[in-house]
């Protein structure tokens, strides 16, 4: 099947086209059915070209909202550049409010490069990385903790190979904003798209803003001005003057640092995200459901730290994730 | 059907008894199941007689967490008179982390006072109620917003027509030291936990503590702080000497106290919780999730007061009520 | 619980009311969530007080659109009298397209005269009967055959043993102009709305315009022009002067009148809707899905009429009702 | 709604009627569907009568094989008075071979007296006890360990107050010849078919066959060789003349008789149905599926007695009854 | 997985067959369970070959009982050549009565050539196209609008590069005798059965011959004469005589002849299929099921043509294609 | 994605290494979620090198049980080579207790050799086939009729072209001891880990040892005893002197070994599983649900042999496989 670009849209003229890509979606009540997908894409002049991505999981607000409001607010007049926005990326999902695409069960975000003759979510991945990814110097992928995780503000970049690439990343991360910038190592990175664009020698950076479904005050305003920051430092828009805050750089050791639930229950946590955590100290407590006169089991970190995500939900089950501590991390080799 | 009381229980006695109601449970995959709801009754001496429940909605958890802690912790030398702890009232909804009941789909708030040849909910609410409110001076049920709401932790209590009930729970309600304490008219108070207790002329003090299916630690605090305040208010536990914080009573103004959502959306909410609101201001917007060119509907408040209810889902749908606005209520006039 | 009605609307002063009614609905998703469930009132002077209702089952089309067009265009200065219009009566049903309502399962027709403290089917029920039913003289009830279904377009009413109101009745369906008039004998009436509004000696008119879970330009003018004459049967519209289309009286034999599909299979049907059947006459053929090489079901009519109804799926199950044949019925002694 | 008797079924002249119980039942798919439920009915002069049902579970299959075949066998002049026989009690729930009615989620053997107005298995409980119950002296109704329990087989009786009722009772069960018949004393009566006979004063005998939702060979010619035994111990059929086979009479302790799982697991009986077990003696082992290197739980017999029922799934959740010690009972004082 | 043919078919002898595929499907409730796939053959001396399918989709009926009847009479010594027939294409969908496939979720429509190792609908797809398809001459598949959507009568035919390809298919598509003849582009036709066989320089005509879920007998009337018609034309079966009505070709515009609804809504049809439709005219109204005082939405006609195809069901849902306009199209330069 | 191999074990030393694989699983309700699959490796010495896995269908369950109680009871002292258990080898089958993986609906015995990049049973397939099987000599996979089927306990082998292989094999299955070994040719293997096993020239023996959901003391004394005399066998544990029983070695013929049922309804058997059956002997009835009046339909055996397998449930369906016969083979020609 395929995408259908509108008319409306062109990518390559000055201008703001608000527009939807046509996906086809024949089901069981709607043989000729469509999901209109929104796209913004917004060209003025000569300039960086990028992109921005939100609801790269369908249950990650910060990034679909300030795109919306961006996309609302920018004018072609305001940028130098070409500026492409994706609000709801795996759209099947937003609509849905779930992590996952209900049409085919994938993660968007374990499904690049795509594969334009796959399921709706590799349809979808395949469209972003030819028609969107290929013609932009930078990508921003706007991510939250979704409904099961909640984090305090997280700017995401990778270690690359590449040290020019890993400097300029770590450059452009800095000028975010964020609280925190973690610099990650992912055990097994294929399917997500941060590892296409990286391996295009584009660089993206990635964002972990809050959580648990919803959005507060606090994250949006972060995600907003990091958005803009970014689009300054790019020279996008070049009149955008707030202070950028001091960002944290940190690391999430593969030892240690992920706390996962040994059992069902009720997580009660004992720390703020945000705080200090000290090695052996117990971060949350696990109450059981079924053994009432058990006492509660005691999750305790094995690293000193900064606990960067907590569970989205009290009840958890067998091997959730329920907190993930940071560490410090020297970026000043690579600068 | 009958739910059973354990032998090991026994209201009657000195002692601390912990141990679980045998609810029969027959499915299709269980034909002679039960599930076993914990149940703990605390007895030294004289004194008065105190219920307290949690997960009278299975997915609001600060009153399970600080209950069970309580249960572990309170020992029968710690106490004058009798303690009965009901931590998962809604035990099904609780087991599925859902508000309502998984088994009949009922709302255990909306059953009393229950059905001893109903529906689960029915037998739970009439145990509940012939067998541990009857013997009680006081009930504290301790609510929170659950999975689609998030509150800025309150007291919540009834106008009662009885004026000396009236006063008392006042009082009574003062000890918890809440931030803030709802005073409420409720619209139609039918099958209400609430309502059978008051109506019994006991003490009944409700709570919303926090909510969006999680806790925190500044919210468990509150509640355990609370509860141990009520016990020495009672003189329960007569040597418990936190410092009680002041608590704020307000109401919750049926015309202009509650604002719904007229459409599925995503919302932005522009103020956090406890925060100040005027009258016109915009507390958030509703973003549009199929139409990208329209601007975002504006959730203007209609009266003066604070933010004590917000939306816990990002995502939601046409006329949930995504926010509640109370204003200040002079309470000396009962005092 | 308790539904409200909205202050906008008043039932006792002249004019044209067009709001909400407002219908508690606390789900796993939305704790205090409320469907608003559309509710039209219009007086002017003295006159018969009329209600309609479509929806009454969620997948009959005719009666919401032509209801919904009604309350459109209608005048406080075009009537004489009262007219309320409930458009969609099972709402949640309507909402999900459906015969039933996804709430609590219920069959609206089956649920008067309801109950205040039952399902939202029981109260909705409850509220039509004691606030809308109770104030008017005369209750048109617009039904379809839905998406099992397909009729000939008809007026139904019932055998009455008051013969002044039978007389009223049949008087009264003559005026609708429908092709076929349909005198029916139910043979368990309980929980109908047409029973309570009968009980009540008021004049009751259900139909059965189409069916088959959507609707055609031709039974939306005959519900449309239906719907008008009966207006000005009654005073309501006294300037609406189209001719009033003759009307077949019929009925339904229990012995004869219904055939049920003896199995599963594809139904086939070999005559119109509306033509003549002869005793013995094969109306359709029954064809297996899993027996390919057995000769289709004949299934035969054994009484002499018109084919009123006949199955709106081809693929059929067990006992499903897939034909109804009437017969002519002499109302002349009622005249 | 009405449950339907046909034309072709009279209950009150000699002959033999096979037909259907026409029940209404209205549902999204079918809006005038019926479920067409299996009844029998052989009379032939004077003589007991006695009514026959299979399924009144769902998913328990001796009683609906064993009836459906005496159905077909049994001829008007074989029998001296009245034979009816419901091979498939909750038909629902057959239909779908689950225990509890798939229509209302119903346990019908908790749902007698029923009520005609009530969902559809109250309906036909209704029915049952009204029509067929009332008309009849003896009432067998053969049940089954179901999907989730597997028995040796057994009749089954209870403690009953009148002491000639329980003579006879005991004397007529002693002629159905299975290998064990239990004396039950239940917990809690209130719905089953089993009370509302008993208090009716009529000769009430239950059994349990088998089980795992399978039937095997043995099992059916017990319950074949039992029906017809109890046909001649009412001079119903006088010319059966198989010898009957002694029966053991055994209770089954409330303390001690019923072994729950603690948690969920993999069961592994230790211990054939019907074989001996000690005091102490260690009857299965949990095995869990999470825990991979924790030591089976073992599951413990508090008394000496014969194994009558295990868990008929290997996969048991929490609080699954997974095993049934009898402990023999001495019925010569009622003799 | 292998689909297996049973002995008792041959295609390359005379006769008539009559049997069913044997498709291997292991489920949670049938480890070793089959499905068992009608297919019949008849083959009588020389001639054309041509493939019949219908159950494309699994709710289309047309073809399915047109298919069965003609199997049912259709004698070997009838017919010149070979005639296969599979009237339930996408054997678990029709027997869901779903357009999809229950087992995969795949439509087979779009999964032309399949995959001898690929899910059902793969795999089905493979044994038509490699056993079936390339055995024959001509391919007819039969499609309606299915549930969701109802047909005007039509055959379907695409633009062939090939001349001679396309002036074959024009002629034979004229043979059919429907009332009307769309010439089509598919903006995406892989996957498509169509694609595979006219790659194949085979003869290949579609029909959409109603819809809706349902069948009428004007519908199959002229699929059953389409089909005779057909065979006459290739002349395998030469003595068939009826006259062939007049056909109407046209075509639909890409730009202006697919209507989609912008909103969830009742669709109210002003236009009967088959009519003339003008430029600008209101085809149908969007009625709200939440906002009851705004008027309805106007559906209006970009083109001037004839309504071929209107939604089936009156509760759309956003993006539906809910009107479908046709052109005239000149075919006289292909001939 | 990848399958984590914990730090714990190690399989290049000696030593006993119980842990647990961790396999990425990202749902809607946790995002960084995963599932800890147990993997118990034993190594001492030289020795063959084997592998036994159990719940490659997830409700089988005689080689789960008996692969736990394996896993804890040998020590690494009492083996020579290498033993390594996958008790529970699709995991979250096993965890749901279905046949199939919950997580992608697979069959995991028709996903070999797997894929890393692929769903997740995809994902086990490819890691238990690169570094479980690939590093042993033998593979052990213990089958079980799972919920739809019962077999008397059986060995069960393939057709092997390399003879060497083949009485290997045969010697191999010999040292089981089951009551038959079934000798079989697969209609199609692909995807089997039989399969890909053999064809890398290892031995390879799978058993059916019972079903039906449950386990009996007998299946899991021969599931037990035949695991150690197969280690044995291979002088992997030479110290155990059980006396093996004898095996009949058999083969179930294409032709006329596998009984469908031809309906839906209840199965009921007139043969209990080991025992003879003469060609034309009925096997047992099937009785139909919906026809009452319609005698049973006789399933005959078409072959003369033992009943090795019958339906494990008594409501069966179309198609369903329910009964499978065995005839004598005679394996001294491959001696």
């Amino acid at each position: 099947m395929t995408i259908i670009v509108p008319e409306e849209i062109n990518f390559d003229i000055n201008g703001k086209f608000i527009s939807y890509l046509k996906i086809p979606y024949s089901t069981n009540s709607s043989g000729w059915g469509s999901l209109m997908m929104p796209l913004i894409v917004i060209r003025n002049g000569k300039g960086k070209k990028i992109l921005f991505t939100g609801g790269n999981h369908g249950d990650e607000y910060e990034g679909p909202i300030a795109l919306r409001n961006l996309a609302n607010e920018l004018k072609q007049e305001d940028i130098q550049g070409q500026v492409i926005i994706v609000p709801y990326l795996n759209f099947p999902a937003v609509l849905a409010g779930r992590r996952l695409s209900p049409v085919d069960g994938l993660n968007m975000n374990r499904s690049f490069p795509g594969d334009p003759q796959g399921t709706m979510t590799m349809m979808i991945a395949d469209f972003v990385f030819q028609h969107l990814v290929q013609r932009s110097d930078v990508v921003i992928d706007l991510h939250s903790g979704g409904s099961s995780m909640i984090f305090e503000p997280c700017v995401v970049i990778h270690h690359l190979e590449n040290l020019q690439q890993m400097k300029e990343t770590i450059s452009a991360s800095r000028s975010f904003g964020a609280p925190i910038s973690l610099v990650v190592r992912e055990l097994d990175s294929s399917g997500m798209l941060d590892t296409v664009v990286e391996e295009s020698g584009k660089i993206f950076i990635s964002t972990e803003l809050g959580g648990g479904g919803f959005v507060s005050p606090r994250t949006l305003i972060i995600a907003e001005n990091g958005i803009r920051s970014i689009l300054r430092y790019f020279n996008i828009i070049p009149n955008f003057d707030k202070t950028v805050p001091e960002t944290r750089f940190m690391e999430t050791p593969e030892i240690g640092g992920y706390l996962m639930s040994p059992n069902e229950g009720l997580f009660q946590p004992l720390i703020e995200l945000g705080e200090h955590v000290n090695e052996g100290q117990i971060v949350g407590l696990l109450h059981s459901l079924t053994e009432i006169d058990s006492p509660a089991l005691e999750i305790t970190s094995k690293i000193e730290g900064i606990l960067v995500m907590r569970a989205g939900r009290t009840h958890v089950k067998h091997w959730d994730t329920i907190a993930v501590i940071a560490s410090d991390f020297d970026v000043s080799v690579f600068e």
